[in-house]
């Protein structure tokens, strides 16, 4: 009877842009009992670039599979030092990845990147997300899709993006039709690195997580999986074999991917057969661990932001006009995964601080700490500034990456602060658009869980988006909220939980201190919104009051042509 | 037969916001033989200020009686260097002064300020251009002339400024009752300066100047001089007796106000019996000194600017609406002088160059030149921003003191000397919509000469104002236009020429570096000055398209009311 009672660990292996990172954890609670960071050896920070196309964003997949080995394998000694703890006891591994991050495999599904022929070409390489050279391809499936009347945008926000899986490969076959040929299938990163610790890599048969194949490759049960071959032949007839090569069907993480072989069990210094979660994407994981419930939006704050939602399936969803995605079972399986975002959040606060803060405030110390030393001591309204929080675009609701920042207000007085403090409430107001969008279509959200650094470290701008938001701000009691959600899945694969939900319900959890809209900053930030709106509509509507919206466009315009674009 | 060829020469005393200048000129070709400033010793540089309300700004009357005799007799001193001069030859002397900028003064046409009862009063002191305590006062005024039918606002852009004549001395009763009652009557400070050199300080009977009149005091002789007694009663009974008080004639420059008295002759070390001329405002007597005829627009360019154009009277002028004044004479005898100007441009760029220039602009040397090192290399639309000018609102065309800078196009890469640039051309906008607004009433510009400390030592500003405005820059050849204004009208006074024009085409001119627009960049900012209108339309006019006209407004509604305003 002593052995039942012996602890049992669930691992979570989660792929950032720049490193990978293990986490062990306690699945009776969640605890963190060990962890491991691997930086991804390889270009700038792990980044492939080329100097002629700052578009262009690679990954080299030796990084994927070196990561695994070190990170997990650095986690389970860390976590040999916690009293009770055996390697044996881990009854199961999750993994989330980046994406969409999709690569180029051979027949075997082992990356061509990794024979010698292809080993320098950026094409061969792993896709990053972030990688925006296929915008023209972006731009096709998108006239291409509205153009048949199919329905494959509907569950996308009605765009589709340069960053997705099909822009991708279509680049791939354009810009070095040598790889395209080369390749025998494709893969997302989230499906690889389960399949290459199981053994399971064959494109046609490997498991493939509805995370990724909902919502960046147009994967939906509701039109029986991917786009029609038709549809995708109308665009390039050499992209129906990239179908045929993925497997007809794609689950959720509650799903096993196989069994870690013993090769890379001895690696790692796990027991070889423990079972492997279907990968899934950072954020989705993130929402897992944050504890995503119907009713809990999870806000993942870091340069940018992913704002998700879950809603039963046995009730009616309407597409959301402007949301990233629905997909079925992405986040918590058997009910729908919504995923919404701002463009940039911690990117624009980084921007203002790096490039235009003042000497005073950049001399000495963090130029964010001395700048928020004087913006919280403003008053709401007290500077007369109001922002829009487009320097990168807008991801939700309006999906227009051709928009950019704006700042209105500004007298002879205003300082460096004030415009700190306005970029701060301009994605407290960006958040708050994207929490009455779900509303407005019946998503309710009742109560707003925050996670990622600035959740973690920033008070002062976690009471402005309480303030703003006129909500309370939870913030998730885990640091690693994105591994602990791979752990979740490696527990319920594991058989610690019967369902992700049960999992959650021990595994995470809010901390003790919440933020709480103060009512007098809440109504004037009531005032300030409606003026943000009306900038919002007026400059992001095409149908929006006045001749403003080609404002925007025009200037990037112009910008392009004089630099020679 | 040689005295009849000795040199001749004139004097301009130019009374600016924190320091007197005399400027000694030869009258055959404006040189300068001698100059001296004298620095206002009273309060802060010159100005008296109030720490409880920051609108406040006013002069002690004794400075400006102490720097006359200080920097005459200094320029003088100076003057005497020069092979030749003798002060005997100074045929004449002009005033010029800032504006509008009156005084409440005794029976005898002495400052009240100077008694030893009022001397402490804010009140009874001269009360500067740019105090702006009397904003409520300026409505009630405009909104009374507006109900009542009455033309007085056609003259003045259709709004009556709390920067006037008539809201300060109404204000003057309303917050300081005592020194109002105490005041016989109200002078300008620029017929103070000749009716207190020249004796002739009665307040009815003094020369009044009718640059000061026409342009600050709804005086026309159109309707018969000053506003009728009717209306002002209307606004308050006790303004009539201010009216009765005020010369019932106003006159341009080229009159006599008076011959020096001997007493201050006697203290500047000049003769007796000088002819003074009547005087005027800094801006009108700048133009006259960078030798304005029809078809000159002369831009005086400094923290803000004025922008000035005569046309001839024996053509009809239209009213041209939201242009600051046009009153017949008042920059030269027997022609419209017509007043424009943008309320903040060197002011702008000080602004982001001391609040928002980072530390490596800013940590060495001077972060004008730094930003300007690197502004100067963007082409013409490559950083994609587009602002508006109006940080301490719009003067000409929309006459709007509550409008707000703005700036638009941001995007996470943007470089503080892309703002900088941003800002320069968006003065240059705002000029271009000036000259535009001219001609759209039939007003011809047919050169343009620039002048001030921007136009003199800044080729980066002038460049992109040739460019934005796709026309020659000139720059006037005097350093100091306004001081040599004021000389023209002493030599004319003097009897060296039978009228300003004569004098302008002898002692004025330009310098040889003209600005010439480069045609690549001109066809670029046509582009942009299209979408600056758009900016300008939509949240400067109350029925421009779209409903942004209330944003600006509304913040600073928020903004005043939450700092308790």
């Amino acid at each position: 009877m002593a052995r039942s009672r012996a602890k049992q660990y669930a691992i979570g292996v989660d792929y950032g842009t720049n490193s990978v990172r293990a986490l062990v954890v306690d699945v009776s609670d969640g605890r963190e009992v060990g962890t491991c960071v691997f930086n991804y050896p390889s270009g700038e920070h792990g980044i492939l670039l080329d100097p002629k196309d700052p578009n262009l964003a690679r990954q080299n997949p030796a990084d994927y599979i070196e990561g695994f080995c070190r990170a997990v394998r650095g986690a389970v000694k860390a976590a040999a030092k916690t009293p009770g703890f055996q390697a044996d006891h881990v009854i199961g591994l999750g993994v989330d990845t980046t994406g969409s991050t999709p690569l180029p495999v051979d027949r075997q599904g082992m990356p061509l990147a990794l024979c010698s022929e292809f080993k320098k070409r950026l094409a061969a390489q792993a896709w990053l997300w972030k990688d925006h050279t296929s915008h023209a391809e972006a731009a096709e499936i998108t006239q291409r899709a509205r153009q048949s009347g199919v329905p494959y945008l509907a569950k996308c926000g009605g765009t589709y993006s340069s960053e997705w899986f099909w822009s991708k490969v279509l680049h791939c076959k354009r810009s070095d039709p040598k790889v395209f040929e080369a390749a025998y299938g494709w893969v997302e990163l989230a499906d690889f690195v389960p399949g290459f610790v199981t053994g399971n890599l064959s494109p046609e048969t490997m498991p493939r997580g509805i995370c990724a194949a909902g919502h960046k490759a147009m994967y939906n049960d509701q039109w029986g999986g991917l786009p029609s071959e038709e549809f995708l032949a109308s665009i390039d007839p050499d992209l129906v074999e990239v179908r045929r090569r993925y497997a007809a069907r794609a689950v959720p993480s509650d799903q096993k991917a196989g069994n870690l072989t013993a090769e890379v069990a001895a690696k790692v210094g796990l027991r070889p057969g423990i079972p492997v979660a279907v990968g899934n994407f950072d954020a989705h994981a993130g929402a897992v661990g944050a504890g995503i419930k119907p009713g809990t939006l999870v806000k993942i704050i870091g340069t940018s932001t992913c704002d998700m939602l879950v809603a039963p399936m046995d009730q009616a969803l309407a597409d959301i006009p402007g949301v990233c995605g629905i997909v079925p079972g992405s986040i918590i399986p058997r009910m729908y995964g919504l995923e919404a975002g701002q463009s940039a959040v911690g990117d624009i606060f980084n921007w203002f601080a790096s490039r235009l803060a003042p000497r005073q405030y950049a001399a000495k110390g963090d130029a964010h700490a001395n700048l928020t030393a004087d913006a919280q001591k403003l008053k709401p309204g007290e500077s007369g500034l109001l922002a829009l929080d487009w320097n990168n675009g807008n991801r939700t609701i309006l999906v227009d990456p051709l928009l950019t920042g704006l700042l209105v207000g500004q007298t002879l007085h205003t300082t460096a602060p004030e415009i700190y403090r306005a970029l701060v409430e301009a994605t407290a107001f960006g958040a708050l658009t994207i929490i009455q969008r779900f509303e407005e279509y019946g998503v309710a959200v009742g109560e707003v869980v925050n996670c990622g650094g600035i959740a973690e470290k920033n008070p002062f701008v976690m009471q402005i988006y309480a303030d703003v938001c006129n909500r309370p701000m939870k913030i998730s009691r885990a640091a690693q909220t994105c591994a602990l959600g791979a752990a979740i899945f490696g527990a319920v694969v594991g058989g610690a939980y019967p369902s992700a939900e049960l999992a959650q319900k021990k595994m995470t959890g809010v901390k003790p201190k919440v933020y709480r809209p103060n009512k007098t900053a809440a109504a004037v930030y009531a005032e300030l919104y409606a003026l943000y709106r009306r900038l919002h509509d007026a400059f992001g509507l095409k149908n929006g009051s006045g001749d403003l919206y080609q404002v925007m466009k025009e200037l990037i315009a112009i910008r392009d042509r004089v630099r020679g674009k």
